[in-house]
């Protein structure tokens, strides 16, 4: 594949990308009000591990270390967007 | 919403980021070789930088600074891949 037409998938990639992280985010500022409203703590450190043992599981050998840093990082944004 | 279903529709939109993560550092693996091929030099700031700025711009306002924080992981990850 060429360099240009490999590029243009990548950039296709990241649109899908940029908006599935703008749904996520949403949905997790939904999650806070809802952990509001319940009392329950809104960091829950036993769900966080779990999303990154399945997601760095299902990456495969080679991509597990990039996928754990890609999902730790997704959890800490929301975290921060959830104390907003 | 109830906290159970906002988790799985948090879930499902992982799964999907998950497979597009894939996707994207295989297609960034495929880049460097091609840029290899081609003399040309691996990093190329102006292009991340145009990367970072429209994923910026097409978050909107209140999600910009962690849609550039996500992006530059993605691209930092990319590259220690496409080294490795």
């Amino acid at each position: 594949m060429e360099l240009t037409e490999i590029r243009q998938q990548i950039d296709e990639i990241d649109g899908q990308i940029a908006r599935l992280f703008g749904a996520r985010m949403r949905l997790c500022a939904e999650a806070g009000a809802a952990k509001r409203q319940l009392g329950l703590p809104l960091y829950d450190p036993a769900r966080e591990e779990q999303i990154l043992a399945q997601r760095e599981r299902e990456a495969g050998a080679k991509l597990a270390p990039y996928a754990r840093r890609l999902f730790a990082l997704l959890l800490q944004l929301s975290k921060e967007y959830q104390g907003g």
